[in-house]
This record gives C-alpha cells, structure tokens and sequence, in this order.
C-alpha cells in the first residue's frame, strides 16, 4: 500500500492551512489509482506534523511513503527542514521507504498553468 | 502592448529569488504571443518591487498590464497587500488598465501537476 503525504509550510491564518486540507482531499479523490491514502501534512504551524502524518499512514498500513513538498522555492525549506523531520519518522517507524518527491515549483507544468491564470 | 508581472513573496535567500527570475524568463520566452513583456516582481525582500515593475512596462509602452500572484494560498498576501502595491502603481501612472489575476494555487491544473510530481 502506498500513501502520499504533501507537505504545505503551515502558516498563522488557520483558513490558508483549510485551503491546503481542501485540495489534498480532492487530490486524496484523484490519485486512488496510485495512492491508496492522501494526506497533508505542516512543516510548521499547524498540524499534523510531517513525522506524525508519515508515522499516522505507515499505521494504516502503507509501504511505501511518498513526500511531496508543495513550495515554490528549493529553500532551506525544501533541501534540509523537510528531510530533517522526514528523518524523525524514519526513526519511530524504521524499515518503511520514504521517498522524498520534487517541490511542486520545480515542475515543467508551472510554465501554462502561470500562462493559462494570465490568460484566464 | 500587453505586459505581465508575476508577483513572489520575495526571500532573503538570493537563489530563490533567482528562480523565480528564471521562471518568469522562460514564461516571457513562451508566451511571447500574448504578452509582449513579462517580468518579476516581489512583494518584499527583494527588487524590483511591484509598483516598480508595473511602472517600467508601462514606461516600456504597455497598454494593459496583468499582475500574477505566484503564490499558493489565498492569505493577506495575495488578499490586500498586493493590490495595495497595484494601487501604488495606478497612482504614478493613471490611466493604464492593470488586472489582477488569481494566484497560482487556485489553479485547477495543480491538482495534475502534484500528482504528476508524486508519481514521479
């Protein structure tokens, strides 16, 4: 069982963090082909905590956790704060792999998706 | 002439900021159709800033300028202090049309492009 975890950096506006819950849910209804659990997750801020969400979906069963970083940037963020807790989990639930995915503002598709918003 | 400014939060960290300047060069390489101009800008942190770039553009010869969020929640930000900057511009430079597109993370293409990320 695989199980994706996105994590969003969390922030003081509780609605901002809603916004990140309400598209991993629908992203939760998209992916069932690949991911049979999608959930989110905050660096900080607000909850779950990476280690929590990664140590909630290997209870529930996954094999295989994907952790996905949903930032613009490679900041310190994305290249040590996220690997950092993503090593907490390793250490309450070793043996499972953790694969640590691209930051969402690394993908080819930001260019139309920027185009089309423009455009729109 | 059309022109478009795409709006980062802006960081310390200098290659971040540089990123978000690649960005916006090859988004200015392809959408040439559309926009005959496209620049950064950034809310804070670093330069130019938004009144600065929408002001160039139109010094530049732009007719219409669309000003793109690139963020990924809906908070103060993108809310009130990014038009309060796009109001700084319509002050020095009366008469141009300058709109407001929707941040980066409403789009309905980060739903694939997350996806397309994780299975990656």
């Amino acid at each position: 069982m695989k199980a994706l975890v996105v994590v969003a950096h969390g922030s003081r506006r509780e609605a901002s963090n809603d916004e990140v819950r309400e598209l991993v849910a629908r992203l939760d209804d998209s992916a069932g082909g690949t991911f049979s659990v999608v959930c989110a997750a905050f660096l900080e801020l607000a909850e779950p905590s990476i280690p929590d969400a990664i140590v909630n979906v290997i209870d529930q069963g996954a094999g295989h956790v994907t952790v996905l970083p949903y930032f613009l940037s490679a900041g310190r963020h994305v290249a040590s704060d996220i690997p950092a807790e993503i090593e907490k989990a390793r250490v309450r639930r070793p043996g499972v792999e953790i694969r640590l995915a691209e930051y969402a503002g690394s993908s080819e598709a930001m260019l139309p998706l920027l185009l089309d918003l423009a455009i729109s």
